[in-house]
């Protein structure tokens, strides 16, 4: 390795020394000035071309997104804008870019064009920035955990259960489409398929993570899950990472506050060790939002916003407690929800959800204890209140521009109580006997929740579409590169 | 949380203070001594009950597999084989086991039927160590990264190139098989399928990797890969977990040393962090080659072995040189390989992988420079040598007892080189503009591997078969869980 990333060469104090540099470049001004890139930062170091003793069809070939080699000497800036720059003593080509070809010019390009280019984006400082800010957090994930003792399961992304009824699934099969194999009665005979049996894309990995659970205790995964919604939407995307921890032994208090620790942790490791590409993204959604009106912008900016929730209690509070608040609220008295409150049942949509974090209370909501018949079949039943009211100790934390951040509950350890439950929705127990099981031998009070890692990555990069925070998403009609 | 962890309670010195413990029931003996584990550690801890102060009806609950709760005084044990022990002032049972239904006895059972019950091995000592290595591995390869400044990609798992070649693939569909949508030409209208058009499970995320690469420099996946093969062995899987580095300006060199470092770092981080849990599998392994003629067992033992990749160079040679081994070696020689090497070209099997690597060397090896014709079309091409031979330069390292832990290589940076390549072994160009565009604009030499997570798990636990270091297999005809 013969060079010098550019990250470290920007930190450096060795003026005079003789350096190399390799990457991509940003910019050519003058026959003189050369801003390079490697990836390493999302600033580019600045060499100064003697363009007198260069080669002519050198300076050619220095163009946008052209690869480079430079030889010189690290020294202090004069210009503005940069502390350190390199006095080229030789700059040589390594790999061309026609600029009339190369699809990123040196100027502002539109989100929506650079997903058409998702595999030349990541050259972009906006998209070097939310990458950085994405590798920040996955770790921080893992960091979390591993202080805590937590195990990292890996649970199948291949299933055999479309029990959970999380949302509509993929279908992974190796059969010859255009030859099925039949029974006898004439239906598909997946007895052919691979695995012997009709399988598909995991939508969670929670029922796997809870037989970790209750075996090794505190258990988490990290992977990729899956939706096979028809939803276009800024929030949605088909293919998108889950991180599911799962604990033997927790109430829904001990979930509420892991799950409140894991944001604020993760959060702030971002903060900590990505301040240059956080301030970059903050100065970046300051600029898209003039265009909007007053009214329409953010009240505090990223690093403000990202500081205030990692400062402040989340607000706890009961379904029943929101929809008293919500029934109260000015958009529901003068009929401006789409969907109005009337009364307890109601399912809270996407407008209730940001009327309480956005308006209400400014901060993250814990909602919890909601009707047992808007939530999953495994949640742990609440006793029936004095009017009759049966509730499960489910959890949702909602996040301000984001909705739901983090969806989870205590479970339900009761065998029999959870066995009704399944009957009453129509989940056939028989193919979920290994699930019961945990149920059966030693069964304990657990708890845990699924944290959406993009819209994660969405709220701690200030982006608006959660395609432009996954390298290359996956959505209805597009599976590109 | 009112309970202290055992794992925790086993290294105290609190004696005579008072703790609350919870978990599961291993033993129970003399109706006095319950063996508790909580899955914190491979141990148990050891809770003294006066039965003649506890209800029958209690004692008679307290079967293994049952969940308790013991709160009592931590104690020095007078017994053999602890240091500590709970003396119990009550015990409680959180979730009852029959003793009749559960399936896990105090006994040793076959790793073959404990594959069966995948959801309550983890409950087992050796299960309990193996993913507890899995994790501190997981863990390792993440901080090697992040400490060199790679950048975590989540490549996508859908996708809809089958360009690579790597594998069979799984098909992902919504389409409804009964009711199959077909163009006027009567063909399948993918069309109509959800992401329009035929997409598949991933092989590698190496090609996107690539275009990460090229844009930050160095990074790395890890995540889940599936192969549709249908290979019965206990080295394969249909979904596995890869890690896939790729690095821009990294030449073969570079890449051989960074995949040596990674795998010694990751061993030595298991060994460092379960020192316990290795000494546990070490026990078993030895154990388990008792069965075994002298010949067959392993000359060195788990933490031998471990020890010796960590602090031993990995051996580097050209395949040509191999060749020219293989030629001479007695199993040639005497014919008892089962494909005989005749000559340079001769495509490597496992037989004479292990015969370098097990017999010939005795210590991992670096294989490098493949004829071009038996490597994938992405692999750098050397100049022709005298003798008119065309190689690569692929790299494979090959460990003791695993075969092929890493396959990698230098990548053919060279557009006009590629498109040939890509030409001669029928991989259509057009669909792979993405990719070529990397080749355009600013093409640079770049490096990248691949590394099975399993088989690093594998070797590391000393296991034998792949399915019992991941939490739950996917093999032919087999999806269960």
């Amino acid at each position: 390795m013969e060079h010098t990333r550019i990250k470290e060469l920007l930190k450096s104090e060795e003026f005079g020394k003789e350096v190399i540099v390799k990457g991509w470049v940003r910019t050519f001004r003058n026959n003189q000035f050369v801003a390079i890139n490697d990836g390493s930062s999302i600033n580019n170091i600045q060499a100064v071309i003697d363009f007198e003793n260069t080669p002519d069809d050198i300076l050619r070939r220095i163009t946008t997104g052209a690869a480079v080699r430079v030889k010189g000497i690290l020294v202090e800036s004069q210009g503005k804008g940069q502390r350190v720059e390199v006095k080229a003593t030789d700059i040589s080509i390594i790999g061309d870019s026609d600029a009339e070809k190369f699809p990123l010019q040196p100027k502002k390009h539109s989100l929506e064009f650079l997903r058409e280019i998702a595999h030349l984006r990541f050259r972009t400082g906006t998209f070097n920035a939310i990458f950085k800010v994405r590798n920040a957090l996955a770790f921080a994930v893992n960091k979390f955990f591993q202080e805590r003792d937590f195990v990292y399961m890996h649970t199948p992304i291949i299933t055999g259960s479309d029990a959970e009824g999380a949302g509509e699934m993929f279908r992974v099969t190796t059969l010859d489409l255009n030859n099925l194999p039949r029974t006898e009665q004439g239906d598909i005979d997946f007895k052919e398929d691979f695995f012997g049996k009709s399988t598909n894309l995991t939508v969670s990995g929670q029922l796997e993570g809870e037989l970790a659970a209750l075996a090794f205790g505190n258990i988490y995964t990290f992977g990729p899950t899956f939706r096979a919604e028809n939803s276009n939407t800024t929030r949605h995307l088909a293919e998108f990472w889950m991180i599911e921890p799962e604990m033997a032994f927790y109430e829904l208090e001990d979930n509420m506050q892991l799950a409140e620790d894991l944001l604020k942790y993760v959060i702030r490791y971002a903060l900590d060790t990505c301040p240059e590409e956080i301030e970059f993204l903050r100065a970046r959604l300051l600029e898209e939002e003039k265009s909007k009106p007053q009214a329409d912008r953010s009240e505090l900016d990223l690093v403000e916003k990202l500081n205030f929730v990692v400062q402040n209690d989340f607000v706890r509070l009961t379904y029943t407690e929101a929809i008293d608040i919500l029934m109260k609220s000015k958009p529901n008295q003068k009929k401006q929800f789409k969907y109005l409150i009337e009364g307890w049942g109601a399912d809270l949509q996407s407008e209730h959800e940001r009327y309480l974090v956005e308006k209400h209370f400014k901060k993250p909501v814990i909602l919890i204890d909601y009707p047992r018949e808007i939530k999953s079949f495994y949640m742990k039943q609440n006793p029936v209140d004095a009017q009759g009211r049966q509730t499960v100790r489910a959890m949702d934390i909602l996040f301000p521009g984001i909705g739901e951040m983090v969806g989870g509950s205590q479970r339900e350890e009761n065998l029999e109580k959870l066995i009704t439950r399944m009957n009453e929705v129509g989940i056939p127990t028989e193919e979920m006997e290994w699930f019961l099981d945990t149920r059966r031998f030693g069964s304990v009070p657990h708890s845990g929740f699924g944290v959406g890692f993009e819209r994660l990555v969405l709220f701690t990069t200030g982006m608006t579409n959660i395609r432009d925070v996954i390298p290359f998403p996956r959505t209805p009609k597009n599976a590109e590169f």
